[in-house]
């Protein structure tokens, strides 16, 4: 490894401050002495640091440490709940969703106001998103809360290196900066803005809410009016080269179907999207179709059925290719478990090679269309851990 | 990190052999001091490891270096051209190849025998295969060459942690001990036997031959009679969870088309592997195709457009879902490249989101059908290098 510049004092400090700050949240309630032994760091580092993580408000020092057995009792250290949070804004099609979330991973607040985003212009919906981040942090000014980062998730392509916003074809957005324009519609807060793609910080909501007994290797499918897929293998988002990866709501699945907005015709969300399956049920929206299942309606089971078809050669492809063999279901496919999981199970199990070694499972999202912005809040925490002294600092 | 026993002499007796004989491979012709000081060992340590390694045959020593400058010159070591290869082995569906690669990656000798093995039982494909490895193990004796590890290429899905081929539709097989059964037949080198896919091992081929320069990023389709993909991402073979990764060939590209090997309709090998454009041509083989496209003769240029229209809509569905901008053709593709690429490309310009920012190529593999078992000599040579104390030793 070779370093542009040597590591100075503020380097090391930054470091060792993320290293004391995780030891804590990995077995909160510890002493300083025992940082000291889980990390290898001297106990007078140790002291140094976790007085200025508790003065930055990062971590509380509280009582005896409650333990059995000999010895002097330190005092207990753990994470802040009125610490830093992270704030996660999601621009969806259909809504606009903000999260304030705190750095032991509690969720303080979420608001989500809907709006058909589709028939209002670039401007006029940055400039509603700009008003949803600016009550979301007078909200935490008021319950006395700092915002350390923010983390911003759209339904479209965002470039990795940059964070730039490509193309959101359902919005028809085209190469937006997202943190320069929600900048110059609010004041955010020092530290970074991450943007990414709806469908992959659900994915990570799935998975750092699952614990460490979840699953490791999935793929999270968002169905929206768009369906994005979210690819987890190893506990890590797998997003590609770029950022781009985890396209599935343009997957071919007929030669015909109705033009999509991406210009090809058979898209897998014209045919098995939110909208899609409301359109074939004859009803108005995913609460009328979820109405409409529960009496047992026939339009309405058959249109979720077909779905769960399209989906099924979708999904078997991914699966085949990947080797995964966990699907999750997010975002309104969540609500539509109960009638969807059973035929989507038996259309994968027919086209899946290595299913009769290790059986396909289709669970569901706890967090359902929840989870995007979670992931965007929890992103930010994330961020905030990995650099606590940045945030100390600023 | 924790280790069952401690670490004694001969552990690190194997890995520093491994690095030394590393740090000759990666700059051929470097004396003994350059190796101590390129890898931090004592002149002493290489000293002995490099007679160790002289002993076994893996290197060579000769003359003195030729560099500019003043100081002692050494002598110059590198890899032996006479040092244990490794032997490669495919099973297709329509032959049998044998391949002996050397330390330097050099190909001695590789050989090819045409067989419709669908037509055979298992026991009897099993009988030719062990044939041919025991005449390229004889060829190997009478050349004086040691063969220090094998690579077996198969068109399935190989369990990765057991090696067991769980099944490969083409041939008809179903959960197949290759090692053993081999061993069975042949008298087979110590040191461990790799069982893979062989589109796995065709897209390592292609990495490995492509250069320091070549694609890190890439997905390489094996067209033959069935089709595979081998993902290749940041310079290392992606195979999903348990090795199955990148099944391609049962990618379902119409809601019709012929009844396939897995028990499904409409699976892309079905409408556009070798044989299925070759029907569609009116030709009876690859090399007939090759020859009425040459020849411009219409049935069979309608045909590869066909088939490059259904490879399209699949790689697109795979390039969406990777982010991964390069398609490398191999097997009988890499020979249609030609006539394939232009409307694959079309297709892939269509259907691939991130294609504006990042242009979607499709290369021709210059090993064609002898990548897979390339590959898998290659992968044998590679375990000697990675362990040469244990080919010493054996």
């Amino acid at each position: 490894m070779t370093q542009a510049r040597p590591a100075g004092q503020h380097t090391v400090r930054r470091h060792n401050c993320a290293l004391v700050l995780a030891a804590i949240a990995d077995s909160p309630g510890r002493s300083r002495a025992d940082v000291a032994a889980s990390t290898g760091l001297t106990k007078a580092t140790v002291s140094t640091l976790v007085d200025r993580l508790a003065g930055g408000g990062l971590i509380t020092e509280s009582g005896r440490q409650d333990r059995p057995g000999p010895g002097r009792r330190g005092t207990s250290l753990s994470l802040s709940p009125r610490g830093p949070h992270g704030l996660g804004v999601e621009i969806a099609v259909d809504y606009i969703a903000t999260c304030l979330a705190g750095l032991t991973g509690e969720v303080r607040e979420l608001r989500v106001r809907r709006a058909d985003n589709r028939s209002l212009s670039t401007a006029r919906v940055l400039g509603r998103a700009g008003k949803a981040v600016r009550e979301a942090l007078a909200e935490a000014t008021a319950r006395g809360i700092a915002v350390g980062g923010v983390g911003v998730a759209v339904p479209g392509l965002v470039e990795e290196p940059t964070g730039l916003l490509r193309v959101a074809p359902n919005l028809g957005w085209h190469d937006v900066d997202l943190p320069a324009e929600l900048a110059a519609r609010t004041e955010l807060p020092a530290g970074p803005v991450l943007v990414g793609n709806e469908a992959n910080f659900a994915a990570l909501a799935q998975l750092w809410t699952s614990g460490p007994d979840g699953a490791r290797d999935f793929v999270h499918v968002s169905g929206e009016i768009g369906i994005g897929a979210g690819i987890v293998i190893g506990g890590q988002l797998f997003s590609g080269t770029r950022g781009f990866g985890g396209e599935l709501g343009h997957f071919p699945v007929s030669s015909r179907g109705p033009r999509c907005t991406c210009g090809a015709r058979g898209c897998l969300e014209t045919l098995a999207g939110q909208e899609a399956i409301a359109a074939k049920a004859g009803v108005a929206g995913l609460t009328e179709l979820v109405a409409a299942l529960s009496a047992g309606e026939r339009p309405a089971r058959s249109a979720v059925r077909e779905a769960a078809g399209r989906l099924g050669t979708a999904l078997s492809s991914v699966l085949n290719l990947l080797d995964v063999p966990c699907v999750v279901l997010g975002g309104s496919y969540a609500r539509l478990h109960p009638w969807l999981a059973e035929p989507l199970l038996a259309a994968l199990r027919a086209r899946v090679t290595g299913a009769p070694w290790s059986p396909v499972t289709v669970t569901a999202s706890a967090l359902g269309s929840e989870a995007a912005v979670r992931g965007a809040a929890s992103s930010a925490v994330r961020g905030i851990m990995a650099d606590p002294d940045s945030f100390v600092a600023s």
